[in-house]
């Protein structure tokens, strides 16, 4: 049950932790993955959370279809272009070769596009605000359970707009809606910005980001919302009569996150012992573990049981080990599993009527009176704020501002972490950074513009933050 | 907005209501639809509490891949050759051709089983109960929506057991799930039985089914639950060491239900007005539509307001039409969406502090005093008894017992319903009946033999319902 070191060996560790913990596995269908039990349990979490949030926004969820036809796909070019080289292909149907091929939908754009164009009349049918929850596929044979597969669960928002500055203000408040639950129940910190050109999504107008760190100094994108401006709406030929009796065309915007947070979750909390939970997206909150003496078994089930109950009306979700384990090993599993408080329940528990809470964040053990039990609340929302505060704490300090390219590199190699530097604009040297370090531009930064260009000393067009990314 | 009538054309009612109603659409991908706001809310209703259903069978949710190496698919001989002509192919990734062709999902025992094998090694990891909500897809192109597409949403759940017993308790507690919630949810009533061996799924030992009865006199099956014996443990490989040191096959079970049943809901409650939907399902259960008089549009919009908000803590999900629309237009509507309670709120009702409610079953009126808002919350369960109830009499009164294969063909041209009649065993019998008279088995009744088989006259093996079926 030995994890590799996470500071030794991060990727192995990380392999390891999402094997052995439950959370999935690599599928015999090469690039896939199977979500087991207690990986979907925290996809269902996040799916609860979020849905109703984009609720909240007037979003309402649809379902489109799986199979895009090549015509679609291809009617926006930079979009086209952009996915073809990831799309994979229906080419027979029950025994027929098709006429045209079909796309497995690697996001949802065109085909949802072409319905918005039926849907769309009047300015009074604006806004339309739609979301799927769906799956999607993208080629790639390099797996990486939860953060690249060629499968993987998302949700899609796409929206159209009256105005252009509509849409610029619903591409910000999906991209809030995710930093806040990113920060308010993973627990973890990002950072916001706008995608270089290059970066973009095939066929925005710009993407905004959000950008994690994890703590072998890799940047992940969490998650990404996108102005789409009037690309699609002329391609697909979306257009209102507005009020003025003109027919114009809608503005966009497409946002989306995905089965990858779970990976960020992975990476940014967990140790040397497994996956650390934040409390608030945690299948499991509480686990309870009954440590019999060898005569009476049934007393302490029986204890454990109330305990569940009472936990039960706080709300509060936990299972009782009742498995024949010793208590090490039970401790270890749940430590494994990243399950935020452990409650022993030995004999000593039960004659003193107190509760011995471990916390799994920073293993410290509390005593608590057994009617104090909505202390656990307190305890939970402190491992919470510890959680996120260690991860703000940890991406404020590794943001690096190198004033050379040697140090830029040295830096890079010897940390990661986020250059946050200089950059003339060029495409060219944007480019040659990747080629020469692996880092690429993260996202634009906001901050006004005095310095010069990381490699090539020309006049800077940008603050950008570099990084190697996952 | 006129829908054809129901009684007299049928089929094309049953399209219009589904596009106007707003439920779903054809997609230009042939036979795919697109499933609209209204129509996948009462789908993510059906989930919520269905969801519960399982997850209370000790079931747990998971993820397997949505495309299957052709080599998994024929791995079980029946369960290949059933499913074969349905069937999608990938054959390119990324633009290479791929050397093994790949099936998208029409069912997922393959995918998932292969994982079964490496998950099961002990009885102490039995029994195994996993459920997937996901697309499926089967190749179709006579399409009818929610009845019969290409692409479907469905939830498929699949158990492995120690014993034969455990195997059969499960298949029957799956359908008794369906059952239920297909009763006290959806308000239909359904006929339980087992499918003859013609009709059952490919690959299984036996499948149980649930068939409801449409207004049209046919039948639509619901949701079925199989018994797979240990056909696919024996082509997977799936065995467990047993107490007894001996090394045995598991036992299985699998067993779903899909957006099928929105299909169902809509025939067997509408009317002439359109949806009828019942309570526990609808996504909005009351409409409030506030009729100003001239002068004055606040004080209705405020009142209204005041009225979902006390609706809200009844747990009772309503909305308000702010529209400018005429009165009888809006009526008109929420019929049409089949809204089962509209309250009405004009001058008279705010002066005398009332409301007027509007049955959508029954299209009843009845005047309450504003404060016995709770009485809404009676008419609701009354509404759901009495849609339930008709269901039950309906499906009551159309089982006919032919004497002869003559009145067998003429009831079932005049009425449809389900033939309750006496059959041989023999499956030549069963297809010429079919191509005779295009009805089916449905599944058969546990009534004790004793009578002839109503066509070739030979004694009967088993007492079976037969009709014509969507």
């Amino acid at each position: 049950m030995n994890l590799p070191s996470k500071s030794k060996n991060f990727s192995e560790w990380y392999q390891d932790v999402v094997i052995k913990a439950g959370l999935a596995e690599y599928s015999p269908v090469k690039g896939s993955m199977i979500i087991k039990p207690y990986g979907y349990a925290i996809w269902e979490n996040i799916q609860k959370i979020l849905d109703k949030e984009i609720k909240k926004q007037g979003v309402k969820n649809a379902y489109f279809p799986l199979l895009i036809p090549e015509s679609f796909l291809s009617k926006e070019a930079e979009h086209f272009s952009g996915f073809v080289p990831e799309v994979a292909w229906v080419t027979y149907g029950g025994n027929k070769k098709l006429g045209e091929r079909l796309a497995i939908r690697p996001t949802s754009e065109t085909i949802m596009y072409e319905a918005f164009s039926r849907w769309i009349n009047s300015y009074r049918d604006l806004p339309l605000k739609i979301n799927q929850w769906c799956n999607i596929l993208r080629w790639e044979m390099r797996t990486r359970l939860f953060l690249r597969t060629m499968e993987f669960l998302w949700q899609e928002g796409h929206t159209a707009h009256r105005t252009e500055k509509e849409a610029v203000e619903q591409t910000k408040n999906a991209l809030n809606m995710y930093y806040d639950f990113i920060r308010n129940y993973l627990a973890i910190e990002t950072i916001k910005g706008i995608k270089s050109e290059n970066q973009k999504f095939a066929g925005a107008l710009y993407t905004s980001t959000l950008e994690a760190l994890m703590t072998d100094g890799k940047a992940l994108q969490m998650g990404t919302s996108h102005n789409l401006g009037q690309n699609f709406a002329k391609a697909f030929n979306i257009k209102f009569l507005d009020s003025d009796r003109k027919f114009k065309y809608v503005w966009q915007t497409s946002w989306g996150v995905s089965t990858r947070l779970i990976g960020g979750l992975i990476m940014v909390h967990g140790d040397d012992k497994g996956l650390i939970l934040p409390p608030e997206i945690a299948p499991i909150k509480v686990i309870i573990v009954p440590i019999p003496d060898k005569k009476d078994n049934k007393i302490f089930i029986k204890k454990a049981e109330e305990l569940k109950l009472s936990l039960e009306q706080l709300d509060i979700s936990s299972e009782i080990d009742t498995t024949t384990n010793t208590p090490g090993w039970k401790f270890n599993e749940w430590e494994l599993k990243g399950v935020p408080v452990r409650i022993e329940l030995g004999k000593n528990e039960i004659k003193n009527k107190k509760l011995r809470i471990a916390r799994r964040d920073t293993g410290e053990k509390i005593d608590i009176k057994a009617r104090n039990i909505k202390e656990i609340v307190k305890i939970l929302d402190e491992i919470q704020q510890n959680l996120f505060k260690k991860s703000a704490k940890f991406i404020k300090n590794n943001i690096y501002s190198p004033e050379s390219y040697e140090e830029f590199k040295s830096i890079l190699e010897a940390k990661g972490g986020f250059l946050k530097v200089g950059w003339c604009g060029d495409l060219l040297c944007e480019d040659k950074i990747k080629e020469e370090t692996m880092a690429t531009i993260r996202c634009l930064a906001e901050d006004k513009v005095f310095s010069k260009c990381i490699r090539c000393g020309a006049k800077a067009k940008h603050i950008v933050y570099f990084a190697k990314a996952y």
